[in-house]
């Protein structure tokens, strides 16, 4: 069997789908047995990643180690996480599996830096803009971005617990204008930063100026799970 | 943590990402901490079921029953398996666990006995025709079936294995004539029994004279995992 990809997530669950699409769509597959297999655990009770970030909430931590656990037993050889925000303990998790553990932002920022995009904004949680998962590395890149003003970040913030609460549409019309008022003030690319924002702008996926770091994610671990080794 | 719902799949990788996306869409959820969990095994390279039933191929049962001890160990509290032609093994699959095995044929069965539907076509994979695993229960029932012609189960077969190889579109041009002889000889009803179909037909998806044997099963897990015991 080819090396089985495994996923942890659940946060949320609508983007896990997605990541899981996203490998069926970039698998050149004429038949099933072509495809990648995939193990998914989609855990979504994992506390608010935002919440612990800003206020203390309780950490995902633990959940976010027990469902690895599974993975590693059931023989995932690389582990993805549709989660940026959840990349907050990315190095805990990494330091604690002997798995491949990919890192989204990573990926993305190396996608931005190697294809020399510039004046990018970041479309994130709040909990993934306060803790700088982006940032730190576009700075030192030079890259010049944006963040959201506190209202912006408000609004996009709202329209991702809108989107969980079930309300695509008005998750939508809630986003869009950010955008609008981004691209205003000289805007030109949007990192697509948390994983239920690709999902919310689903109908606007053929746009160019969106770089989704799931989709980066996944392409990554598609050509990952190719090689004939296991090491990338 | 809710009862974790296993997800025997892969056969195909869409279809498992149909049943995720319906576990979501029925699941009353405000946030993501109110979805139920689910552990998906997407192993594609389970050997192809139709060609097992019809020409004596590989049989994929060991593989199955891999994906099931996983299941197993991970958690899962009950399994679904969102591939009707898999449930020619159902027995032997039931019959190695002591987790609770949702069988998808029976469920989509109890749902056109209880409401009272008649003149119903079998839109599935020529291995579950063959087998007639739905026919069994139709005929016991009394309820009048058709099953398509050998020119139209080709065309049937053809549509859902297009679909596999990645042509959506040609899929769904191969299927809808179908659908439309089907009517003219008064045909009411269409069982959905392949669990690509409504992949398929996702853009017909409103109308009422199809019944999803996919989706039958997620309601049905769905009200199993908002039980408080673990019996339904």
């Amino acid at each position: 069997m080819k090396k089985i990809i495994g996923i942890l997530g659940g946060m949320g669950p609508a983007a896990t789908l997605d990541a899981m699409e996203k490998i069926i769509k970039n698998t050149p597959a004429t038949c099933d047995q072509e495809h990648i297999p995939v193990i998914a655990i989609s855990f979504p009770d994992i506390p608010d990643r935002t919440a612990s970030i800003l206020s203390g909430g309780e950490s995902p931590l633990n959940k976010m180690l027990a469902a690895l656990r599974i993975l590693e037993a059931a023989g995932a050889r690389c582990i993805i996480m549709p989660c940026n925000t959840a990349h907050y303990w990315y190095d805990e998790l990494k330091s604690s599996t002997e798995i491949h553990f990919l890192n989204m932002i990573e990926i993305t920022c190396n996608k931005i830096v190697s294809e020399g995009i510039n004046n990018v904004a970041i479309l994130a949680t709040t909990g993934t803009i306060k803790a700088g998962l982006y940032q730190s590395r576009l700075e030192k890149e030079n890259i010049n971005f944006v963040i959201p003003d506190d209202i912006q970040q408000g609004i996009i913030m709202e329209s991702i617990l809108v989107y969980k609460s079930g309300n695509e549409e008005r998750a939508y019309q809630l986003l869009k204008p950010v955008i609008y008022q981004l691209k205003n003030i000289g805007v030109e690319w949007f990192i697509m930063g948390c994983s239920e924002i690709p999902v919310i702008l689903k109908r606007d996926s053929n746009k160019v100026e969106y770089i989704d770091a799931t989709e980066e994610l996944v392409r990554y671990a598609i050509a990952w799970s190719y090689l004939d080794g296991d090491d990338i």
